[in-house]
């Protein structure tokens, strides 16, 4: 069943390592069939080079396997909370990539410091909180979903319009339309997170990015308006 | 039409990713026919996998499409606004190249730190200021080069000497004879933005590049006494 | 004698410039079988692309050539200390990879800083004292073994639990069940370095993981009730 | 003539972008002939992908072509000088290599902080001093040599014992017995200057290796009681 978004969420998850985002069994990309109510994500533990489009686990939105011959990945109940809150979302990613958890670590939020970011995220990437003990005790990963809705919702964001997240102590989450958007924007939030780093580096009191310039950016690419790209 | 210019374009934005100055279709090189007063640049959002030499669009001076499939990259009117105000440049390139636009980022000028930066540009490389509010509402992109060239005026610059420069909270623009040398200037920006950043985090009083060895490590490579290479 | 152990050896040497932790000859990897008492390590000084499975060397637990036709590693002694001391290691590896001798010659123990630690090291690695002139001049590679085994009977560390230690103004060992996760454990090992210090550099009040989430992380995929993997 | 060495030094010159030194025709390899008194040098500003054996230039020791058909690197009086004052000298190495780079920027030497420095240079490597605008505007690249010579007898250093030297914002050379082990020498020099700035920004207090672990490290590598290797 759902042969295609297998093949979808195949080719995505080899995307992390093509693009430098994980080493190892490190990371996981998800996508959901709306219709079905069922998402398809990678396998637990299974090296990359290993993988083939039949190994991908089907899951309902509680988290369930449905079909697949492997256990899921042990991230599978934090896809399932966001798949749940939000339907906007079809693709979901999860890596440990290096300037991501770098920002993670340091438990700061990403601020937007130029277009790079700009294109992709609508504002700031917020850093979520570190989870409680009872939290961790009741149900990590699910928890951890919680706790990335509870930050959404605190600040008012649109998921859509800023499409991922730091984990206090843990790595980004980020998520698109697909889970072919759902990469490119761990790309992006990967190399924004270098370049902001160094930027401050560089000059402590580097400004953010002007809010007509964020707005050009964010807008010229995504909305009603757009114009870059080929539709 | 200029199909051969089409061909030097289309390799010249095969070499963005070669030399790892961009990620998907971030970046994009033109290259300019001051015959025709028509100038060849690439498509808006293809992959650089699936471009091809015919792909590349013709567009005058004005930022109209002469020809082609495609629209042209969104940041065609900056190109424009650099190729009708300086007839001297051939090729021009835009990358968010990591190192660069750090800088960028930053705000800050590129001091002249070693001989890397002085076989290539004679003197500091610009940071353009942000556009205002009212600049990117009325036409953004043709504003960006009109800054660009404001700066370049303003501060008394040879665009040849110093063939980039860096836009606040944005990215870089290199240029040059053709589109090739266009491409290795943004290879050598990249790179001295990297070495400049870490000698100054090493020690935060390096000095400038003495005048005599800019001028010698300049001079030997460019303008009429030049001694390196086999011309 | 030992074949299959010489090629899994093999492998794992390889595997070290595979994922970037060495330049030519530098670092090497053992396996023990602790039924003969012998273990088989890499020669000394032979190019790794010249390397073959029959050319690794089979040694006894106090050092000595017991097969091959190369001189073995010069850290061969430090490798025997190990594996006499501790017999639930299977593997040990031993590189001077970037991040983790960065760490070793500022001579600072890696504290947990994030979830990519906890899934691997429980609890901060820590960084061995220099040796002191009289142990360079008795024996310095078993000397070396000696200072590693102190470390952790001091600090009462379990050596599959923390399975790695930094020396300081030198580099890391690390260890494991056999060849392959020791080499895994360098790989994890010198991306926590990675990030750890840059998480310091972008906030120098950054936190160290809380205890729950280590725990929850380190006994999801270690321990008896582990739930990561297909196990 | 020398074509054995031609040969050696072709290879030595690729060896460069594969070790990550150069970028485009940056940098140069030579080795020196004793018998005849001529060095084989790379050609001057052409492409590492076209460049052939037979495209190496032989000059004599006071840099004039004896043979060949392309002009040689523009540094060709600088190495001329070394091999002319050094006959222990075979090989010599100039790159502009990242990290080399920031330290020469910097302006400062090069101190022992670990064992990987330890294991190739006896000792911290020396900045050389700007250039004075005499000597730029008397014979730049023949004074280059002359300051690097002029440093190396101020501080009593054995050339062979310290291969390698930084030129204040300019950047490496390095050399050795031969081509090969010259590029070695560079590979190593990039490395720790790499370890030692991170080691530095980590913990700005951290320590130099102290004299006895040097002593071991280069002695067990180098000198007549060396057990390094198979020799």
């Amino acid at each position: 069943m759902l042969e295609q978004l297998k093949e979808e969420v195949y080719q995505a998850n080899l995307d992390l390592p093509r693009h430098g985002l994980v080493k190892y069994t490190w990371g996981n990309v998800s996508a959901v069939d709306r219709e079905s109510g069922y998402f398809v994500i990678k396998p637990s533990g299974i090296e990359y080079d290993k993988l083939k489009p039949s190994d991908m686990v089907v899951v309902d939105l509680e988290g369930n396997v449905v079909e697949g011959p492997y256990r899921p990945s042990s991230d599978t109940p934090t896809h399932a909370v966001l798949y749940k809150h939000y339907p906007q979302i079809g693709g979901i990613v999860h890596t440990h990539s290096t300037w991501a958890t770098v920002w993670a670590q340091a438990g700061l939020d990403v601020p937007v410091m130029g277009t790079t970011h700009a294109d992709t995220f609508y504002g700031s990437i917020p850093c979520a909180r570190f989870l409680t003990k009872e939290e961790v005790d009741r149900d990590y990963e699910a928890e951890t979903g919680r706790v990335i809705v509870e930050t959404f919702e605190e600040r008012g964001l649109d998921v859509l319009a800023v499409p991922g997240v730091l984990l206090h102590g843990h790595a980004p989450f980020t998520w698109g339309k697909d889970a072919k958007s759902a990469v490119m924007n761990s790309v992006v939030l990967e190399e924004v997170c270098k370049m902001n780093l160094f930027a401050r580096e560089l000059n402590r009191f580097a400004k953010e990015l002007p809010q007509p310039i964020l707005d050009k950016h964010y807008l010229r690419k995504h909305g009603a308006n757009a114009y870059y790209g080929q539709k």
